[in-house]
């Protein structure tokens, strides 16, 4: 056993993402985790004490890869109309990008979600709260009229939710999505905007 | 055996529902539907011809009693914004009261109309021309500013997804939801408004 490598939460979670990719959700175990490490299942457990604290922090780290280049855009600089429009169409794509490439493990961290209820929770209201701070920069710049900035925040998610929901996925290939998406951002951006001053 | 009854589809569909509902989907046969009736096997299959035409009948009549009530507020009289909002509230109500009262059924159906795929997507197709049916009247009374009737129609049906399709039926008892149909709803609306004139 190779005891002398420092491991670190970040290498175990890599692991067993391999791990999971090789031989699917239903057969992994903490056991195969340790091997493919080359570590005591023992050393797996100091870090995460349970395989449901491993597997939820799997499901956290997934949900995690959709939110950073999200933030980018969020707290990015320009005109907040074209920044919540490339930040939305960024989490159309990564979602998207997702499920077509790579079906099998979106399966799985699916199922992984499902469990990991808050980290799920505390990712979409992360979200929310990156379409309110880009709707404030709006309403400060006159382009946006919006009476509750959080209320507003939390339905252009909701009303996007077609586009983004893993519920939905299935219906992402259809060639008609794009046009569809287009449609829907022309009247949510038309309910954003502030009346044209003349 | 009864066979002097005059035997419609209707009053097969009938039998059939209430035999789902007490065996189950996993076991209602048509043996079962027939002996409900009180007539042979054979006389169910002169009106449908396999268990699959059974199946797709049923959902059929199902979805049909969505849209009836909704082709009423659609084609009936008074100012489009209006109208449009009693329309998408009853839709909402429609399949909230359907979860909530009866979820087995509710269940059922939903696995009889994955198999029903052309009839699920005649119900959506008619439900989006109901909202372009409203759309074209509130441009026609100048409420409405709508570039493509048809492409709005199926945004606005898109957009408040969350609120009628099954996929998101388990989030619909959140008590947050009646907030988020409104805020989802003021965006929408103001998206469709025409400019006031001054």
């Amino acid at each position: 056993m190779n005891e002398n490598v420092v491991l670190t939460p970040e290498r175990i979670l890599e692991a067993t993402e391999d791990v999971l990719r090789r031989f699917g959700l239903a057969k992994a175990t903490v056991v195969d985790v340790a091997r493919a490490l080359d570590v005591s299942h023992g050393s797996v457990y100091r870090h995460f004490p349970s395989k449901a604290s491993l597997r939820e922090a799997v499901a956290k780290r997934w949900l995690d890869r959709v939110d950073v280049p999200l933030r980018e855009i969020a707290e990015g600089s320009g005109p907040a109309t074209a920044r919540l429009e490339r930040w939305l169409r960024a989490l159309f794509a990564a979602k998207y990008k997702r499920v077509c490439e790579d079906p099998e493990m979106f399966a799985t961290y699916l199922t992984l979600a499902r469990d990991a209820c808050a980290a799920v929770k505390a990712h979409k209201d992360g979200l929310v709260d990156q379409i309110a701070h880009i709707l404030s920069d709006g309403v400060k710049e006159g382009a946006f009229d919006v009476g509750d900035v959080k209320a507003t925040a939390r339905a252009v998610f909701d009303a996007t939710i077609r586009f983004h929901h893993p519920a939905h996925s299935e219906e992402w290939c259809d060639p008609a999505t794009p046009a569809r998406i287009d449609a829907v951002l022309t009247l949510l951006f038309k309910g954003l905007e502030a009346p044209r001053k003349r």
